[in-house]
């Protein structure tokens, strides 16, 4: 994987970060984020088939929430929290305070 | 239109609250009645065909989002804001606090 591009976060609607977040293991992987600070593609992917995790990544780094950086063959992802909460304050804040729904 | 079912707020996942949210009229929708507390179908559309007006409602209900009543012949339709801010705290304050994107 090339270095994933990484959009500004001013460039970034409101609705496509609810359509980031509008996928439940695109969610967990955001909450995870939040509670580990960094994981694997690995480590986050269960026994989901690799080309469907790599979609969602690719959606949550397009939207803004997520970055990732290569550590050899792993691919490591972090919420790009402070930016997030900048951005679109109390987003993390709800997505993080319902572990239910 | 019969009297539409109101989910109860607790049944609705937050991935739900997001994919209403994440179309652009949606959400215009959406901070429209925050503003102005309760506004007709017809004052909401603008000019967008019924038939896609009539889904975008539909699914805005459905997640709990807004609740509809009938006065005559006019649909009126209202935010659940207490109930929304209840199950989903942040949510509406990171709605209605961005409205460039």
């Amino acid at each position: 994987m090339r270095p994933a591009r990484l959009p500004a976060l001013d460039d970034i609607a409101l609705e496509d970060v609810f359509h980031a977040l509008s996928d439940p293991f695109r969610l967990a992987v955001v909450r995870r984020l939040a509670a580990e600070g960094e994981a694997s593609c690995q480590a986050l992917e269960g026994d989901r088939p690799k080309s469907s995790v790599s979609h969602h990544f690719r959606v949550l780094r397009q939207a803004g929430l997520i970055r990732t950086r290569n550590e050899g063959a792993t691919h490591m992802n972090a919420l790009r929290r402070e930016e997030i909460e900048d951005r679109f304050p109390g987003l993390l804040a709800c997505v993080l305070s319902k572990q239910d729904g």
